[in-house]
């Protein structure tokens, strides 16, 4: 165990109320030794989609042995299951929401999971509209502690899932959508970078054509609408210094063309 | 002392002008081993009483030893004191201007009060607009190297209190007010769990009946407004996976009110 | 070395999307021990002169060793180079941009300045638009291992540099601008402390004259229109527990002038 081990924190509490520090403290609390990282607390409330997209972009660059407390959790208080998912070497702490689960596609191996049933690990009482603070946090300090996950309740081998939208084939080319809007507004789709590398393909985002295809934003002169391949690995639409969100009027559903060149 | 001592900072800053990050390099100048945790930055400028209810909620979940660098802070600059306070077993360094006294409320023992006078343990000079970065923080630093609150200071009897306004008793109930509101837009008012726990007691806010009692927000169809206890121990307003702020155009000091069932 | 070296992060990224939760990792995932500051995500997006004064306000608060990452990138994927810089005994990692320059005017000794060329150093295969993860991240990570700067590339003699506008002195005063915002709307403007020492010197910004002198905000009476000097230790205007750029309708470029007393 390292003499400071991390613990992330990816939520959708925004930070101007208390709940982010609260479970600050119960990971303290529960090991003092503890270094605290944020991920994100902007995550659009309850927004599956936009968490597993960000956990996709994520999780993946982070070494193994982290552990990740995420806390998208729209069904608080009900009968869903709280996780411990082994993955990618590390181990998330998560609703059973399907959040996490585009992550098992870039795993060779397939996760471990378990339902987090025993109550010894839990802050108590427990509050039934804040199982972050009450049950993700304490699990995740007594995982840093050396308790294995194996004692931390029972095996499950089915969950939730999240999937995105699957691009279609098209008679001359492929369709997809906006599945993603950075905070520069560049809009991530859901066309991967193999379906769209041929440089003559045309690019149309709702009724509106790209007039370029670029490999970083200031190969085109500023407010250039242009086509590129994100970060992500997936086809992105942007403006070069500006905002194509906006000036597009585009949002996460608007529909993407490439036409074979 | 710990190897790498906890210092958390909340203030209402935010994130784009560079308070933060200087108090920060201050924390790490006096003490370079220091592991700073942000508690939040969002607080409403120079708003007290979300600075009180924020602390209360947040400050509990912490170990003890824990130091706090508290800065919300509409008298800097003028004769108002700078406390060390020491509370639930942690310090906490914030202007006397009562923010932290809802806290006490929750402490077993009194709370030990230094007013922070010796300027030996302050970066130097001291900016008239800027005591967090150069005597909170600094202390703070200072604090988490051993040296001893009675050390910066005079001990002080009398503080600045805020205070909560109190829920009245009506004829046939309680009438309280909304004192916070959270980033999902959910209301949580001055009235105790104890006093509204008759799951057939009716509650109204402004001129709305709130329909449902739940446990947590998903017991009710999307869209639904409820009412429910909060994980801060207090009644709360909702809306599942929506926003009762928005929906009921609620804000602090909206009327809640509680008919005994 | 520190057994938990220091390495603080700046971009304008926003916390929607997950890059600076990748960047994160990159640094972890290159040496688990590193201790990750957040200075701030939330620098407009590609606003390099409101990074450099955001680097100006919070850099020489840091002590000598501390490592920043410093992403706001306009240029990303072109042949714009990427820099080590060491000054103030602290190294930044940065684009070719100038926006670290305005802190070698607080420095004694000139910048050592290294452009980034090693790829051995480098997460690989680099994005194109993510030189932030891939170069810069890795790159910081390898620095707290006891990689030197003289590794990572060539020696630099020129590099891009940025500017303030400089105040005129005028046939009664001087004229100068707003530019800086912070988070109260308060306006700091490029007129030094020394330049407007005088309490009887006339303030006007744009149309309206500033009635009153102050140290602090609290002086005056919440509400009125002040000037004192900021804790950039550069003339600024506020209004007392209010927002002086919504008040005044005010934002970066808008003038200011100081008439002799």
């Amino acid at each position: 165990m390292s003499a400071n081990p991390v613990v992330t924190l990816m939520t959708d509490f925004g930070e101007q109320s208390p709940y982010v520090a609260a479970m600050k403290g119960v990971l303290l609390a529960v090991n003092p030794a503890i270094r605290i990282i944020d991920l994100s607390h902007q995550i659009p409330p309850q927004d599956l989609r936009h968490a597993a997209l960000f956990l996709r972009g994520a999780v993946p660059c982070f070494p193994p042995g982290t552990i990740h407390v995420i806390v998208v959790d729209p069904g608080v208080g009900t009968d869903r299951a709280l996780l411990c998912v082994e993955l990618l070497e590390q181990k998330l702490l998560v609703p059973d929401n399907g959040c996490w689960t585009l992550l098992a596609d870039l795993a060779e191996r397939p996760p471990a999971v378990t339902r987090l049933t025993e109550a010894r690990y839990w802050r108590q009482p427990v509050a039934p509209t804040f199982h972050g603070r009450d049950i993700l946090a304490p699990v995740a300090g007594h995982l840093t502690l050396g308790v294995t996950p194996s004692a931390l309740g029972t095996p499950l081998t089915t969950w939730q899932r999240i999937s995105l939208p699957a691009p279609r084939l098209t008679a001359d080319g492929v369709a997809g959508e906006v599945v993603f809007v950075d905070g520069f507004g560049n809009l991530i789709t859901n066309i991967a970078a193999e379906q769209c590398q041929d440089p003559q393909s045309g690019v149309t985002i709702g009724a509106t054509p790209v007039p370029r295809r670029v490999r970083a934003y200031a190969d085109a002169s500023p407010g250039t609408l242009v086509a590129l391949v994100s970060s992500f690995g997936l086809l992105e639409i942007a403006v070069a210094q500006g905002n194509a969100a906006r000036q597009l009027d585009a949002a996460v559903g608007t529909p993407v063309h490439v036409r074979r060149g």
